[in-house]
C-alpha cells in the first residue's frame, strides 16, 4: 500500500467558531503526524451542522491520505461527527455492545446508572476499529476506507492527547513512509527578529547548498525569538544525530544570545544554573511588580535558591526595605542606574544571598518624559563579581514592558553565570 | 439583493500548519462579522500551495455568502492568495498603477527604493476594489462576484484589524440583514463550571420559553467561568437595552460569585474598588511568589494604591520582613491560618496601608502531606474590619495553583470591599 503522506485535521464544535475560542487540539495532532513524516495540508473548524461537517469530510478525503477529526463525539444531539462520517462513507451506524458495557461499568464505578443518552457514544460506522479512552466516555474510532484513513478523536485535550499518541504509534507508524521527522528548538533573546534571521541566513544557505533535509520555522514569542528546526531522516539514530548537529550549528551563530537548545524557558535555564552552582538569589522589583520573582518561582524546586524579594513601588519602600538613600533618589530619580544598583546591593545584603537584582523603570502608559520615555528600565545585577547595571528601552504596552524587563533581568543573570564566569 | 447571512474564513500560510502556531486573526474577523449578524460557518487554514488554496476558496464560495481570506498578500513567490482567487473567479490579474505609486512613495518616505519584487503586491484580480493599508505594504481587496463577496486581508494583526473594522463598517454593513448582534460577558469566580451552569439553567429556560434571541457560550478561563452573551436585535438601542437586561439577569443568579459584567480582569475590578475608596494595599506572598502583586500592578495607574509587597519564600524572611514569630511557624507550620494572618497583619502595619494580604501555601509538585496536600493555600486579608482568613485546596500543577491562589486573594479583597462593606 502507498505510504501515508498527507493529512487534514477537522475540529468540530460551534463554540470553536465564536470570537473567544480557538482550536488548540490540532497542535498536538500536528506534532504527532509530523514526527511520522506526514505533512498537514489543511485544518478546518466546522460547527455542529451535519451538512457542513459532511462537506468538510468529503472534501478532505478527496485531497489527503489521512483525515483526523476531533470533537463532536459526546452524547448529545449536537454531537454529529459519527453520523457525518458514516454519511460520507455510506456505512450504517451500528451499536457496539462492548462500548455499551464499558460505559455502564464506567458509570457503575461512580455508583451511577448510565443515562440512556450515552448509548449514542456506542454507535460506530460499520467496520471501524474502537480505540479505548481511559480518560472519558467517548471512545476514539479508526476507520480504513481503501487507501485512506479516518480517525475520530474526542475533544477534551486530556482525552485526545494520549489517544493520538497511541494511534500514531500503533496504527499510523506501520503505514507511514520511511522518512521520520525530528524536531528541536534554539531559543534566543536580545535580538530583533530581522537581526536574528540575518545571523541565521548563512547557515540556511549552507544547508540548502548541501541539500540537507532541514527546515526552520521562526516563532517570535514574547521577548524570545525561537528557531524551530525539523530534520528528516530514515532512522532514529541518524535523525537525532543530524538534529543535534543542526541545533548546535544554529546556536553557534547566535553566540551568547542563544539561551536554550530545548524548550526550557529563561526562568528554567537560570534556575538550573543557580542550582548547579549552589547560589541563592533575591530581587528588588519596582516596575516589574513581582513578575520577575513570580517567573523564578514558576520553576519546581525554586525554593532551593529563591530566598526573598521585595516589590518597592513607593520611594519610601525603597528606602525602608533596601536602604536606598532618599538623597540618591532625589539626585538621579527613582528610574536611574544608581538607584537600580543600590536596590540590587540592598536586597543582596539584607537577604544574604549570592545574587541581588534591582529593577526600576517606567512601565507606562503614563510617567514617561523626553529623557526617560515609557519603557525605560534600569536593571542591576549584584554578585560576588561586583555590580553590573544597564538601561534599556522596551517597546509595547505596560504588560509587555514588564515581561521584557523580567526577561532581560533573567538574561543578565544567565550571562553573569555563563560558562566562563560566575 | 439577498442580505449577507453566512461567512467562511480562510487563513493562509504554511507556518500556520506547524505544531507551534495558531491562526488568531480569525477571532477579530469573527467578532466584526458577528456584530453584523453574519454567522461564521467554517474556518480553514491552508498552506502556501496554490491548488489547496484554490480548492478552499472554491469550496467556501459554493457554501457561503462571504469569504474572508487573510495572509498570503506579501511580495514573495510564496504569497499566492491573489493568484488563487483570480484562478477561481476566472479573472485576469492586472497591475494597479495607483498601488505601485503608493508603494514607491511608502519606500521613498524611508529613503528607500522599492524592490522590484513588491510589484507583485500591485497585481489585483480585474474588478476588485482596493482597500488602503496605512500600516503596511499589502493593500486589502474587496471583490463582488454575483451575490457573493470575497475579501482579502493582509496577515499582520496590526494591518488586518483596522482593515476588517473599516470594511465591515463601509462595505459589509449596507449588505448585511436587519439583524445586528450585541455581545457582552458576565465573569464569575469560585464556582465550578457545572455548578455555574446549573445556576444559569433557569435563566436560559426562561429566555427560551419567551423566544428571546439571546445566546450564551460558556468559557472556562483560568480561575474564571465566563458567560459570553449575544443578543440579536434590529436596532442599536433595543439591542443594547436587551443586552444590559440579560447581563443583569444572569449576573443576579451568580450573586457574589459574579465579579464583572464586562471584560475587566479581577485585578482591574479590585483596582477600581481600591481607587474609588482611596485605599492602599500591600501583600506578603509566599507560594504565589510575587504573582499577586504582579497582577495588581498590571493595571495602569496602580501605583496610586500599591505601596509595596514582599515575597517571603524562607521562614527567616517571614520573621525578618513581617515579624512573624518563629514560634508561631514552629507551632502551626509555615502553611497555616495563624501564619497567613500574621503575614497579612505584619505587611499592613509595616507598609502603613489600608489593606494587607498574606498568602502561604504549597504550590507543588513536592512538599504536600496527607494533612496539607499540594494545592493547600491559606489566604488572609487584614483591614479596618479586622482580619479574615480562609484555607482552600486548589487543583492542578504549580503555575495553576499559583494563579488560582492570586485569583482567590483578589476575590477576597473584592468581597471585603463589596457594596455593603469596606
Amino acid at each position: 500500500m502507498r505510504p501515508l503522506d498527507s493529512a487534514a485535521i477537522i475540529a468540530v464544535g460551534s463554540e470553536l467558531l465564536t470570537p473567544t475560542r480557538l482550536d488548540t487540539n490540532s497542535l498536538a495532532i500536528t506534532a504527532a503526524l509530523n514526527a511520522l513524516g506526514i505533512a498537514l495540508r489543511t485544518k478546518t473548524v466546522v460547527g455542529d451542522i451535519r451538512e457542513d461537517l459532511s462537506a468538510a469530510v468529503r472534501e478532505a478525503l478527496a485531497r489527503v491520505d489521512l483525515v483526523v477529526l476531533c470533537g463532536g463525539l459526546g452524547p448529545t444531539d449536537d454531537d454529529l461527527t459519527r453520523e457525518a462520517v458514516a454519511d460520507v462513507l455510506g456505512r450504517p451506524l451500528e451499536e457496539d455492545a462492548a462500548i455499551v458495557d464499558r460505559l455502564r461499568a464506567r458509570f457503575a464505578s461512580r455508583r451511577l446508572e448510565m443515562p440512556e443518552i450515552n448509548r449514542r457514544q456506542a454507535m460506530v460506522p460499520r467496520g471501524a476499529h474502537i480505540v479505548a479512552n481511559p480518560n472519558g466516555t467517548a471512545p476514539g474510532l479508526y476507520i480504513e476506507e481503501g487507501d485512506k484513513i479516518i480517525v475520530l478523536l474526542p475533544g477534551p485535550p486530556r482525552e485526545l492527547q494520549p489517544m493520538i499518541q497511541g494511534i500514531a504509534r500503533d496504527r499510523l507508524e506501520p503505514r507511514a513512509g520511511a522518512t521520520r521527522m525530528f524536531a528541536g528548538v534554539v531559543r534566543t533573546t536580545g535580538l530583533s527578529e530581522s537581526h536574528a534571521e540575518q545571523l541565521a541566513h548563512p547557515v540556511y544557505k549552507r544547508w540548502r547548498a548541501a541539500h540537507l533535509p532541514i527546515e526552520v520555522t521562526t516563532l517570535a514569542a514574547p521577548a524570545s525569538i525561537d528557531f524551530h528546526v525539523t530534520v528528516r531522516a530514515g532512522d532514529r539514530e541518524s535523525g537525532e544525530r543530524a538534529l543535534v548537529a543542526s541545533l548546535e550549528e544554529l546556536r553557534a551563530v547566535f553566540g551568547d544570545h542563544a539561551y536554550a537548545s530545548d524548550a526550557r524557558g529563561m526562568e528554567h535555564v537560570v534556575g538550573d544554573l543557580l542550582r548547579e552552582r549552589g547560589y541563592t538569589i533575591a530581587a528588588a522589583e519596582s516596575c516589574t511588580g513581582g513578575l520577575l520573582t513570580s517567573r523564578l518561582t514558576d520553576v519546581p524546586g525554586s525554593s532551593a535558591y529563591v530566598e526573598r524579594s521585595v516589590v518597592v513601588y513607593s520611594n519610601a519602600a525603597k528606602t525602608a526595605l533596601l536602604g536606598v538613600p532618599a538623597a540618591l533618589i532625589e539626585e538621579y530619580g527613582a528610574v536611574s542606574e544608581p538607584v537600580a544598583s543600590a536596590m540590587a546591593g540592598g536586597i543582596r545584603e539584607r537577604a544574604g544571598t549570592t545574587i541581588g537584582i534591582g529593577i526600576t523603570g517606567i512601565a507606562g502608559p503614563d510617567g514617561g518624559t523626553a529623557e526617560k520615555p515609557v519603557g525605560t528600565v534600569a536593571i542591576a545585577v549584584d554578585g560576588p563579581w561586583g555590580c553590573r547595571v544597564r538601561t534599556r528601552v522596551f517597546p509595547g504596552g505596560r504588560e509587555q514592558v514588564k515581561f521584557f524587563a523580567t526577561q532581560a533581568a533573567l538574561d543578565d543573570v544567565r550571562r553573569a553565570l555563563g560558562p566562563d564566569r560566575g
